[in-house]
């Protein structure tokens, strides 16, 4: 009657417990001065430096068009450090850091500025030991992604006949249909071998998302329920209160759909619903991803299984804001949704006939990512009022108050047999004195260590606008006008009609 | 694909929404000046009237030997009421109720008291319309049962050719072994036909007891887990912190087994491992409870299955406390057990082969009534410390602090794979505005609106010696000396080695 459990004997536990702290190094940012390195990528990699898991040798490059010198680079290195680091600012740390940052000046196309980017790392190789090993970090437009590849390649940085390695990390948009993914893919793939292509998604990185294959894989109590003998349906939501401001050039002809859903949503359906891997290890993980992105079945009615949406103006948060067209420069006729839900299937065992509802769009009441497994109805039989109580349902939420909430049906005190719906709570930061880390600090370590299991591989990223570019085509070949939806309001008419329609209603997050 | 559930055509409505309003009736407490009755039953009486769920025919009489008036009565039971009453006194409900207030001296075998009690009863049916509906409480010793019952039914109490009806109230302990219980059921039911009997266990009363019924039967998530296929075993525990104090002459020669196990225990494992019921009506609750009793199995090996225990004098919270010798008229050679542990089984297709760990005692830790049902371990061949993450468990809080608790296993934020178990939790009085009524208040109106369901028939009482018997004739046989525990422990070594030997532990509760 013992419990114990039987260690497997083929595991080698050097599979699972790979040291955490990353071997000598260079990470070089191509776009060093945009929004994202300044907020984001440049305090990871401060904090990560803070945490200890980056080595003295480590070395950071900037690349860019600025005429800066290496102390102009150290300084705005600082200050978006001191501004947006999560971590304590420590004189020592920064001191040892700034040691090892370097500026290189010139624009994408300019061969002599990959030569000086080349002995900029040969020097760093030489004084501070990085041993050649190299990170290249675009984030940059997509157009650019092709001049900075070959470049790269040209000047015999994109590979080395010895152990050192070289990795190229993209951000999205991966393409913007099935056809352009697969011709970035095959460009960067053509300088880089997959293994060495780090994609960030950096929903990927974030503490709930990964927490979500612990709770699925590390707990015997989920995984019983877990499948459409039990599940009603699945609903996936990225919720944004903000507009899309001054960045129409971005967005205008990207919308909703293809912003959100193609990679974040649909990297939540395939974590929630993929089969257990046998290791973590990235072809793992990625196999299962893959297979169940595959599975994906699109209704065969396309008509009826989406909503699209533009926000109008209006009040949000008692202050008045602009409408989707009073944005700048979005052309009056554009048919560019800011919201999008759609309703897909996966034919496999543990999902057939369970429907997965996802949405995302922006003006929306408020910011919020979650996933929630909808159970089936109780019977109820034996309960005053089984026609109010409602479902069970796991909630996932992956931000904010990262955590997980679970509905079930209560008695009513002092009621003879009367059950209301209660919520149970696990608030992550709550649970842990651990701080959670920002996902890029997990990520660009992982790149850093080679470990790519987060990262989407081009398969994954191919399989995603298969199952999207079906939806466009039909936006597309129908003329399909976004229907208008006040800001602060959780998505136009037609959403709740989706749901509606199969007797079914989104949850209010 | 819509999810509404059909009705079950065959169900009455009115079967399970009943007026929760008592009719006329009079309430006869026989003990009135007992602790129970003067800090739990006197003022559960006035929270019922003052919740409005008694009539204003409602009457109540007391029967005693004290010398007192009506009014000196009257006084009794608002001291009572004031001092111990869970809602607010309220002087004009209280000036409603005290007019339906009588008193009636007498012994148990003064024969003139019940032909007073008999006129008393004649007069609240004539003045206030009790409707002849009478239920006596017998608040009283068990040896004083027989003598009671007999008087009631000499003096025509017991019965009456009309639609009145005559019920009676009884408390445990229900007998010391099954051939004791079956006695006293057959005097009982020779006076009240079986229907009318209501033998209360306060626990079943308790609203976290009732909410276990709501939490297995009006969700969809748990059923699927409640069983052998996954979980791996379940502990009952209540936990008393106090020792006996000055009621040796109650304790010594019961024990925890006999005043705890046999009834409040076993009821919980009855609530826990029953199937579900067709309805909550009483017939169908008891058959179900009474099912699972009856398939409750001891070991093979009783000399493995159990622990018991004496607390030895110390300190508690600080305080010096007396040992079970040390207590007032112990006899130095008692062999009661204050601490007592045992392991059955039940052999029904849902928990073969699940071991169900009950204990009890006194001088515990801390005072506690749980329900844990502990899941088989998972595999965990996907994490970093599969060794330390423990099992899944489902807890019930009885009480204190009632509700759920969830423990589960979450990803330790900032590392690769590492996991911990954490704590999801539901408080019952967090998550309602409804205050829980004390138990006693649900039990006195379920005996007066004539609603049996959680009061246990003669066939579970004699089920439950079934099971304990053969322990307690054990310890007899091979005089088992119960082994010393300190004050604020969880009880002696032998009840940890009671689950090592399979390869188990206690929760910490």
């Amino acid at each position: 009657m013992s419990n114990s459990q039987e260690k497997n004997p083929l595991r080698d536990p050097r599979d699972r417990r790979l040291s955490r702290v990353a071997g000598p190094s260079a990470l070089v940012f191509f776009g060093v001065t945009g929004d994202l390195a300044r907020k984001k990528l440049l305090p990871a990699v401060y904090d990560l430096v803070n945490r200890g898991l980056l080595p003295p040798s480590f070395s950071m490059v900037g690349f860019g068009r600025r005429d800066w010198s290496d102390d102009d680079f150290r300084q705005q290195v600082r200050e978006s450090v001191e501004a947006h680091s999560r971590t304590t600012f420590r004189e020592d740390v920064w001191n040892q850091f700034a040691t090892g940052i370097r500026f290189v000046q010139g624009a994408f196309d300019d061969d002599q500025a990959y030569e000086n980017l080349k002995a900029t790392l040969a020097e760093l190789e030489e004084t501070r030991g990085t041993q050649g090993n190299h990170a290249f970090y675009l984030s940059i437009p997509p157009k650019a992604f092709e001049k900075v590849l070959k470049q790269l390649s040209a000047h015999g940085l994109a590979s080395r006949e010895d152990k050192s390695w070289r990795r190229v990390v993209i951000e999205k948009p991966f393409g913007h249909n099935l056809e352009s993914a697969r011709e970035l893919n095959s460009i960067v793939e053509e300088v880089f071998p997959a293994d060495s292509v780090f994609r960030i998604d950096h929903y990927l990185g974030k503490e709930t998302v990964q927490n979500l294959l612990a709770l699925r894989f590390a707990n015997q109590m989920f995984e019983p329920v877990w499948n459409a003998n039990h599940i009603d349906h699945v609903q996936i939501t990225m919720a944004e209160p903000f507009g899309i401001g001054s960045r129409a050039g971005y967005y205008d002809g990207v919308g909703a759909a293809r912003d959100v859903i193609q990679n974040h949503l649909l990297q939540l359906l395939a974590l929630t619903a993929m089969e257990e891997p046998i290791s973590f290890n990235a072809s793992h993980m990625r196999a299962e991803k893959e297979k169940v992105l595959e599975a994906v079945v699109l209704p065969e009615d396309l008509s009826q299984s989406f909503a699209v949406g533009q926000y109008t103006s209006g009040y949000q948060g008692g202050e008045e804001v602009n409408g989707f067209f009073d944005e700048k420069d979005i052309p009056a006729d554009s048919r560019t949704e800011t919201f999008a839900a759609i309703k897909v299937g996966i034919n496999t065992r543990r999902w057939s006939g369970v429907p997965f509802y996802l949405r995302t769009g922006k003006r929306l009441g408020r910011r919020v990512t979650e996933i929630a497994l909808v159970f089936k109805k109780s019977p109820n039989l034996l309960f005053d009022n089984n026609e109010d109580s409602g479902q069970n349902a796991i909630v996932i939420r992956v931000q904010p108050n990262e955590g997980m909430t679970i509905r079930f049906a209560s008695k009513v005190p002092g009621t003879q047999n009367e059950i209301r719906n209660v919520n149970m709570d696990f608030g992550y930061t709550h649970s842990f004195t651990e701080e959670s880390p920002e996902a890029y600090e997990r990520l660009i370590l992982d790149v850093l260590l080679g470990e790519p299991p987060l990262f989407p591989r081009h398969e994954e990223v191919e399989l995603s606008w298969k199952i999207l570019d079906p939806f466009e085509e039909y936006w597309e070949q129908h003329q399909i006008k976004p229907e208008p939806y006040e800001p602060g309001s959780w998505g136009p008419e037609s959403s709740y009609d989706l749901l509606a329609r199969d007797g079914r209603e989104w949850r209010r997050p």
